[in-house]
């Protein structure tokens, strides 16, 4: 199929739906093939901006894609070539430690999104940011948070800035003063943060459990812990 | 196949998993068939609470189940005969108007749990607890939260207690006295609150954004209100 031809050969990833199509193609991301309906492309301003567009009926569009239903467009778009992470001073980065679950991992890049974190440090096992899973539970967040996949542990081993963890014991996340910048690391979501990350923890922090579950989902504890820095 | 005999016949679910399995032979529940390795049946204390056990190998178990690989136990599950929701004095419920994720459900639970929230209303249309994506995503919560599925209108407009709804514009959750009491009302994932529920807010809440994402994932959302709560 196109689609899977242009993933393959071109590092391509497809994004569905009218909201992030539109706004991929607002993007500086490069968009090679633009698929939308009749209704679609008559509304979109930027279709121009596509190096290919084709008119598909929805029927078509949702064969094409992996969503349930797709009433609208689907882009294939270009991979951002890879950088070296940049840690910026007065910031705070994400570090996922094997984050496996492809919703999770959207879901973490939107909630990075919402509160203006903009960059994301992954080990080389956590899932690919550009699977259309990930793409759309990030519901278009991809498009402004940077993700870098790279070994965790040499960047760590910096020790530029504080690095956060939460564990079951620790410092109160509601009492701590996390300051301006830092890392916080987000363990995977059976084993928690590995023991060579672990070593390199300068904050154990904890979220205080009133009930009995044993454990947060790690999208959630991201969502937590961030909102207690950011307010 | 005899799980989904059991299923269809007798308003039962099914648990997978050493640990969800070994709670759920601990709990209330009334565990109809337990399908166990020998590993798993000579470790478990309990396994003579199941009516029925039969021992398996790792590849019949995972044949069984929904899981991609299940190396220990799985259960099949007498659902709890329907109640009628108690709105507790001195406690917070959450109210689900319309959730259709699996993961987000069995993730609200897990929360709600971790919080020491017992009680959870949902619409009639949220996507059912019983199902094995939504029983997996809670970690064994679903054995310690009451979810009850109801029109939720009518129970609204009893005004019994504060009703908090998360929007774009509202009162500032960071700020908030939430009191002792209430229903936290979570909408759906694309959809928001409904007008019919939304009538019935008595208090408008907002979680503060820094960034960019139009809107957080409804579990995410879940999280962070609970989480300002009970600080």
């Amino acid at each position: 199929m196109q689609v899977k031809k242009y993933r393959l050969a071109e590092q391509c990833f497809i994004v569905q739906g009218a909201k992030a199509v539109q706004e991929t193609l607002d993007s500086e991301f490069q968009v090679l093939m633009l698929y939308g309906t009749e209704t679609f492309l008559q509304g979109v301003k930027s279709a121009r901006r596509a190096k290919e567009v084709a008119e598909v009926s929805e029927k078509e569009l949702t064969a094409l894609g992996s969503v349930e239903v797709n009433q609208a467009a689907l882009a294939v778009v270009r991979m951002k070539p890879r950088r070296e992470p940049e840690l910026l001073k007065d910031r705070f980065t994400l570090v996922l430690d094997d984050i496996r679950d492809p919703g999770n991992l959207g879901t973490i890049i939107r909630t990075a999104d919402w509160y203006g974190v903009r960059t994301i440090l992954a080990s080389p096992e956590t899932t690919d940011v550009y699977g259309p899973k990930v793409i759309n539970a990030t519901m278009g967040s991809f498009l402004r948070v940077d993700i870098h996949y790279t070994n965790l542990e040499p960047i760590l081993a910096r020790k530029l800035y504080p690095v956060f963890g939460t564990f079951l014991d620790g410092e109160n996340v509601h009492q701590a003063d996390f300051g301006k910048q830092g890392l916080i690391v987000i363990g995977n979501e059976s084993r928690g943060i590995s023991p060579g990350v672990e070593k390199w923890v300068t904050r154990r922090m904890t979220i205080p459990r009133i009930g009995r579950a044993e454990s947060l989902n790690a999208s959630v504890a991201t969502a937590i812990v961030l909102d207690n820095i950011f307010r």
